[in-house]
């Protein structure tokens, strides 16, 4: 059996380029005993896997040229010599951008049937969802009342978590690329407002305009950037939430932009904190039932932008850093 | 009865200059019901005055031109009509750089008597020791055999930041000026090891040269320039307190230095918080009784830099940020 796989070509430097990557075909060997084959029917796209691709160390490991670029999967068990698995049973994984997973089943995760669509499982019950659930409700704290300033909102990160701040009774501001995108976050989403970057030179004006009280909570996957102009504007005893660095994962050290507003970590006691959603992987549990209730209710609602076939991949991830993507971005692989 | 003050002559642009500052002297009123007058003995020379000085805002309201500069102060009742303050009570208050304070008892604290001289309680047992101890304790929150970073570590803050931590059962690194001041955290006070920033010139070589294993807790006083050097060095849920931005206080907007190395706040899941410790003023007592018996059995020591008279103020102010300083700086206004 062939398995098809997208490899990294050359490691990334700077912005990714569709030649960084290169599509192969492998052949697959037979699930021995206690192994399990699976066909992947989704993969998603990443920003955070930008880290990993330069060949610089990253919270994971490196990727070396010629492996196969990591994301999570969803798809479906076609051979099996596990018994707790079963063929045709839904899994989520993480075998990356490649047809075919092999697994001893460890790292894979029945998904349960249900309303809920299986690649859902690697969106809003994904890396996306949890890191989204975890930084808001761990590090952000928002309490009634209080405002709360999202990045990248029309994203799978910045969706799920304006939605779970409305949820806590916060007032939620995302901030996204186009007019599209920040309709769909206060006519669809339920955003009290939405600030489109492209329309705006002075984001700190925006900002302030926008947030007229300040920001108690600011939950950003922007980077520096985004994060310098909003910190005077952060209230007292604010909590900045240091989700991802998409506009920083690009750039070399010489083009980085510095945090120079940093006196407000004094004057308003502020807290900074970056997250990696890993570390919460014990409370996952609580997390899936909790953001499967609020979907079922449908407080928790989540977009999906796919491409289709691993020939689309380089192409996706390539868009992600230009704004292309509009919620949750994954190519399907097989129906 | 004539009162001395040291006065605001300019608002400070930059570096704080001694004309910025003027001597004058005015009538002071006798107490009226109610009210006690103070002979203030030490006032308290503090690089956070700096924020008030320039006229802008910040988390207190600026100092208005010929007004008194604030400070904590130190000194004893010469008259009282208030039955809670006898003559010749020892009180520590915030009248700032002048002979005497007159006060409604609102504001002012009796001093215990004991061994523990009164200067102490606006140092170790003031603001500075208080800073320390929350901002340690409470967002550091040190574990045994963790390492712990102070900068200007042979100040009023930092010595105390860092025998708190050894307190801990943390292994403690400072930084400060000067093979003497060096000498004196190793020698004197328990530290595991000093860097003497006038020695070094790459400072994030010395800290990880210092600190092999990386840095849990970064108690910090001086800002951007040196945080950003030792973000990377920072362990795997580091912590980094911002006590004070002594060398970014006298910066212009254009002079600041970014924070460019902020990637470790996701790699590293690092927390950085900002502190005033006015904040946690209701347990100012639990504080105030477990650092008076450190004192007393010898865990905690302090060393008090003393200028004397009123007109060595300004002199003294501009000497803290040319690093001058070596202790908790005070002058001594009268015997």
């Amino acid at each position: 059996m062939q398995n098809r796989r997208v490899v990294l070509a050359a490691h990334v430097d700077g912005f990714p380029k569709v030649s960084d990557f290169a599509v192969d075909s492998v052949d697959q060997a037979d699930p021995a005993d206690g192994e399990v084959l699976i066909r992947n029917h989704f993969v998603s796209v990443d920003p955070g896997m930008r880290g990993r691709l330069s060949g610089q160390a990253s919270y994971t490991a490196p990727v070396p040229l010629g492996d196969v670029v990591g994301s999570a999967t969803v798809g479906r068990v076609i051979a099996s010599r596990n018994p707790a698995f079963a063929e045709g049973q839904w899994v989520a994984g993480a075998f990356g951008w490649q047809d075919l997973g092999l697994s001893n089943g460890r790292g894979i995760r029945r998904i349960p049937e249900g309303p809920i669509p299986p690649s859902a499982h690697i969106g809003v019950l994904g890396i996306p969802g949890l890191t989204a659930y975890f930084g808001l409700l761990d590090i952000g704290r928002p309490q009634p009342g209080e405002t709360v300033l999202v990045s990248t909102a029309a994203g799978a990160v910045g969706s799920a978590a304006g939605q779970i701040a409305k949820i806590q009774g916060a007032r939620v501001v995302g901030i996204a690329g186009g007019p599209a995108k920040c309709r769909w976050l206060t006519e669809e989403l339920g955003f009290d407002a939405a600030i489109d970057r492209h329309a705006e030179s002075d984001m700190a004006a925006a900002v302030a305009r926008e947030c007229p009280d300040g920001v108690d909570v600011f939950f950003d996957n922007v980077g520096n950037s985004l994060v310098d102009p909003v910190l005077p504007l952060m209230r007292l005893h604010g909590r900045i939430i240091v989700s991802g660095q998409t506009a920083d994962y690009n750039l070399r050290p010489d083009e980085q932009v510095g945090l120079k507003n940093t006196r407000s970590f004094i004057t308003a006691r502020l807290k900074m904190q970056g997250l990696v959603v890993f570390d919460y992987a014990k409370d996952f549990p609580k997390a899936w039932a909790e953001l499967s209730a609020w979907i079922l209710d449908g407080r928790l609602r989540f977009r999906e932008d796919i491409v289709e076939g691993l020939e689309a991949l380089p192409g996706a991830f390539v868009g992600l850093f230009q704004g292309e993507n509009f919620g949750r971005k994954l190519a399907r692989l097989t129906t």
